[in-house]
């Protein structure tokens, strides 16, 4: 049996299309309802047809919604949550799936209503693509999804865990301030450094693009995945988690300094000291199954 | 026929056994000998039978090499050098895969004969793995290789290009000089922004190792892999550009901070415009045939 009869997911990106395949391929609900405010993007996922019914007005779907499920970037929540809350029936569920939990949080508590419960969300998944097309039903499979509920026992935290587990997730409970330190190390950082990084490439006048992109290969190409991200959605997360963001780029670019110390006083032994513990963090992913162990992620061998 | 007739790689790791490995696959050597100074080394070689002939004294096997290839860090190319080089033969040239040019141009030059001809080279190639038995013989394949010799049209630096085209390889020539800043951007700087990323992270005692494995898939993972590349290799490869790389290291922290005040000032469009410029040289690089356009290099989809 689905884990929900009717659910409604708004916004028809990456992450909501992948969210609509992956409830109907894993059986998770009986009735999937989708809504964009682009019309384009709902016409495409009426020709995908990943949806039961989709609609550039959420509110008109809402009613019939057992769990309504936000996948828009952080600073579009609240507008969406404003549009489908009050249509929503008594004993729903609210989630999300927002990168930052607690600026979501802070965003949606003054229109939440007593009679349906939140459950914010947060994904550990995704590709460098966006839009409707780019979704896909397994993307889920063994990531992790973070739920950061106020009550980490109520019935609506358990059938919402329920649904990202049949998805194929994995679930995890989490204080959202903690959710929010934790994501800018693993994720919201990378992604800075990253649109930083290639930003100075493109900048770098004496390097032609040409070159850059001839001799990626060094490990720059790695870079230009992570910086094609949506940029919309990336702004938003910087935005919404600023303090956490803020305060481990601080502490970046002093590590990054003092290895350019290190390097510009030729302290060859501190450089191989820093070095050589990074590796066995990379065994550790590996071993825990959220990365694979084929050199160069497998993606030189086949020709390309 | 085969480009050379008996070729001599001195070095045995990811790099080296690449080498003995392709030149055997792709018929590019009648004969391979490989020298490596650390006698498991070569007592693998030997199991692994990638050479006709393997030795810790490279001396030994130079008198018979058409070619001699360094295949160790740059900090070891001197001291493989010049054990080398007094027992070539008239005639023969000498090559090296060093990551850095200048300083291994600079390093080589006192020890070189009249009667031997020198073709630096730099396979822009490799992946996170190290040792002999990491090596394969594909890895060169639509790669480019960068040959910085003093005279680009003679016949020692076009016999080493047919040797890489035969490889695989697409060969480009460039001053040494250029090849260093080039390589800072597109490859040195990469490494050492992942490196530090990944140490920040250890570092970060608020956020136990066990959370940021968990959640690595966020983009983090990424950084591990190339934060587990061989350290002695780039702590060689810093000390010895370390003009190229610390002026890059700066611009990068220059645009970098730029983009910390905007998400300080909360910038939102300065950001948007930033990420959205990203894009495009990703797409590039797919076109050139340099990386994979499949989400996250394909390395989901399969069950791992």
């Amino acid at each position: 049996m689905a884990t929900f009869e009717t659910i409604l997911i708004v916004g028809g990106g990456l992450i909501g299309s992948s969210l609509a395949r992956a409830a109907k391929t894993y059986g998770q609900a009986d009735t999937i309802l989708m809504a964009d405010k682009n019309a384009d993007v709902v016409a495409t996922i009426k020709s995908l047809n990943i949806a039961n019914e989709a609609n550039v007005d959420a509110a008109k779907l809402a009613a019939d919604a057992d769990l309504v499920i936000l996948a828009v970037p952080p600073g579009r929540m609240a507008d969406a949550a404003a549009s489908v809350i009050p249509e929503m029936k008594a004993g729903a569920i609210l989630s999300d799936v927002g990168s930052t939990k607690g600026f979501v949080i802070e965003a949606l508590t003054p229109l939440l209503r007593d009679d349906i419960s939140f459950v914010p969300g947060h994904p550990i998944a995704g590709t460098e693509n966006s839009g409707p097309e780019a979704g896909f039903a397994e993307l889920f499979q063994k990531r992790w999804c973070i739920l950061t509920p106020e009550d980490e026992t109520s019935p609506a935290a358990k059938r919402v865990a329920a649904f990202w587990e049949g998805l194929g997730s994995d679930v995890a409970m989490m204080d959202a301030k903690r959710h929010d330190t934790v994501l800018a190390t693993t994720s919201h950082v990378p992604h800075l450094l990253a649109y930083a990084l290639v930003g100075t490439a493109v900048d770098m006048e004496r390097v032609t693009n040409n070159e850059v992109v001839k001799f990626s290969a060094g490990g720059f190409r790695d870079f230009t995945r992570i910086a094609a991200s949506d940029p919309e959605m990336w702004r938003d997360v910087f935005l919404s988690n600023k303090t956490a963001v803020l305060e481990v780029v601080d502490r970046y670019i002093e590590d990054l300094s003092a290895l350019k110390r290190a390097i510009r006083w030729g302290e060859g032994d501190d450089l191989l000291r820093e070095f050589s513990k990074t590796r066995n963090i990379r065994r550790q992913i590996i071993d825990a199954g959220q990365d694979t162990d084929a050199p160069n992620f497998g993606r030189d061998k086949k020709p390309n």
